[in-house]
């Protein structure tokens, strides 16, 4: 005996995965995606092929909709033939797609606007790959009024990980805002590993050695540590996760800041790479070619001649350079975080375990998410830290390497400089933003 | 009868220019190059061959080092066979390469350690390019102590425009300076050029009447106007100003930046473009090939099916594109022109009538120059410029075309505005660069 009827719309890589999991777990999951090869794969794997959008939604009183961005998911739910004039009197609707705050804000009003606020609507973005979909352990971030959680709240656990089902506060909107200040990280940290292993090749420092002490030092990031092989590898067809994503994902933050006139430089920064990248043909491509951009042939092929203790001068480099521009990364998410109010005790809850993690993160932002002046006793100042970022740059520059996230990075650090704060602790960089 | 003889080295494009026109003056020039050909080539145009560095400055009075760089310059100067140790006790020296001040200071002191302060130091770097070279009208920046200003006088005056040769005050490196934050200017606009051109480009705007519009617009430079022709005609090879030209005097610019830890992002941005376009192997090339990194095609072929209205509209976001960010690079000039201590009022001048005019620098520049809040009564606000900034980076970012420049300047007014600077006139921008 099958447990609810569950409506599902979007049957891609990360849909399709937690689709079936859910017929796994034994409901009975009516699918539709516009390719019907999609629907008849999930027909294959014991889901319940759904004719048209209205037949998906029809008589479920439950409904995920996964679909790739805002406008697709605008009509899904209210074009012709769309799903919610099908939909049953009470029900829940679960938005997984990755859209902009105020996007997820606009389906609430226009679900009242034409008098269907009897839905239960929860704005609920995933992060985790499609594995972890398929498992049944994504992280979720999900907001809405206390009485829809409640009622959608046993389908958000059975996606998600007992640990990263994260309720998070201000209803719709905050799960949509809390996965993209998580992406500011995501996308900054993803060119950041390129940047650094690029700037390795260019010194003529063997890519795993530095990769290896990248990991153990304090410039580790999540990204870094999970692009490498296939940085290592050059194993780009088809990527496991393409330019073109982490675009969409950072094009979504850009674009909130510009509305919220904040300053994102270092975010801005990666965008502006990626988009020369697309433009290079790199767009279906797996984010871990962004080596590309520093150096020329594959990184593994760079054998070092130099001395130990070059080498030791050279890694520090690139070390200094991921370390300070992650702090410098910190404090942009941080600041967007909080001028969006965003709940960051919560947000560095789950950034600590997630793909945006640093561990600059991990302490320098816990600093400044604890409020400044309290750890940062005796730590090192913005003038330190600018004066080691500044030596890597230096150095970029005569060997003639790109270094876009240090460039940009130093220039936040400077502003600081230049508004005083040269001689307090470096996390309070973050006060650039927030004046 | 000849006048004087002159010693000179460095006989590549710019530096034959100026030599052969001392020679058509009448004085008799004794011309050195590391590339024999350049020094027969030399002879042929009527100059006279020097065997050596130490037989081109053997026994003149005056000496005139024309060549590429710092490295080369303290080479022939104090290498073996060198300059200084073959020229005559008060002999005057015009050190016409662009270099770093610091590097043009330390000439100086070197020449004191070893007991040469005999020798009239001038510090002389010039601008215009090979044509002006040959004509004697060159732009020239020239800083050093009043007692040798006055014995090279007469020489500076031969090789420059009567209105376009400038005594910076402020001794040795005063002159450097001042081409250096000229160049922040010339820096950013030829990226500029290609940036709106770029853009239009993806607009579906035709490149000619856009570039009309430029120029009739508050948003003209003087580098948008020089570069285009070559630009349409993808005139590259052999490019009139190479690629790596550019990237020269911006690496000077950045490098004294880092040292004076002073913030120049949009200048920063530009180079971290020049030096992906390096690696994609334009370096050799005119540096009007930048609009490949906008376009992939030649702007030229671009045939708008819009209608007026639609043009119009999109048109107005390029001229918004360049003229907003035309001001922050004046913002970040000045400032950093300021910060060196530079006389503003004669780097107007110089500005106004040279390759880093910008129609903003010549409005808004004077108002931030003759201080705030005189000139910007009723004027546009900072609000108002970011938002019509804003517009056109959104537009780019949905037709998923870079725009490096324009994002770099959109965070700087984001930064002004978190300053509460918002409400004032736009020229306080400024104000981000001075705290």
């Amino acid at each position: 005996m099958s447990k609810t009827s569950i409506g599902f719309v979007g049957l891609g890589a990360m849909g399709f995965g937690m689709a079936t999991h859910l017929v796994k777990e034994g409901y009975a999951v009516h699918g539709f995606d516009v390719f019907p090869a999609s629907v008849e794969r999930f027909k294959a794997a014991g889901g319940i092929p759904a004719s048209s959008l209205q037949d998906s939604a029809k008589e479920k009183e439950f409904y995920v909709c996964m679909v790739a961005s805002a406008p697709q998911v605008q009509s899904v739910l209210f074009g012709d033939d769309g799903i919610i004039a099908a939909l049953p009197k009470n029900a829940t609707l679960l938005l997984c797609s990755t859209v902009p705050a105020s996007y997820a804000q606009s389906v609430a009003a226009e679900l009242t606007s034409i008098g269907r606020s009897d839905i239960a609507f929860i704005d609920a973005p995933v992060s985790g790959g499609a594995l972890r979909a398929a498992a049944g352990t994504l992280s979720i971030m999900a907001g809405a009024p206390d009485a829809a959680l409640e009622k959608g709240r046993f389908l958000l656990q059975e996606m998600s990980d007992a640990n990263k089902l994260y309720l998070v506060p201000g209803g719709i909107g905050a799960g949509s805002n809390m996965k993209m200040v998580h992406q500011v990280l995501a996308g900054i940290h993803i060119l950041g590993a390129s940047e650094a292993q690029g700037f390795a090749a260019r010194l003529g420092l063997d890519a795993v050695k530095t990769a290896e002490a990248i990991k153990s030092s304090p410039a580790w990031t999540w990204m870094h540590e999970n692009r490498l092989q296939r940085m290592l590898d050059e194993d780009w067809h088809p990527g496991a996760s393409a330019l073109t994503i982490i675009l969409k994902d950072v094009g979504i933050i850009t674009t909130s800041a510009r509305q919220s006139q904040f300053p994102t430089p270092l975010c801005s920064t990666a965008e502006q790479v990626y988009l020369s990248a697309l433009l290079q043909g790199y767009g279906s491509v797996d984010d871990s070619s962004m080596v590309r951009q520093y150096f020329a042939e594959p990184i593994i092929k760079v054998s070092s001649t130099k001395s130990d203790e070059e080498m030791a001068e050279a890694l520090q480099l690139v070390l200094d350079l991921m370390e300070v521009t992650n702090l410098v990364a910190a404090a942009e998410a941080i600041s967007f975080a909080r001028y969006l109010k965003v709940d960051l005790k919560q947000f560095y809850t789950l950034v600590s375990d997630a793909a945006g993690a640093s561990r600059q993160f991990m302490t320098k932002g816990l600093e400044i998410i604890e409020g400044l002046g309290q750890g940062d006793k005796g730590s090192e100042t913005v003038d330190a830290a600018s004066s080691r970022l500044e030596k890597a740059v230096q150095k970029a520059r005569d060997l003639h390497c790109p270094l876009n996230l240090g460039n940009a990075a130093l220039n936040v650090l400077f502003m600081a400089k230049r508004s005083g704060l040269g001689a307090e602790g470096s996390a309070s960089v973050v006060k650039v933003f927030e004046h």
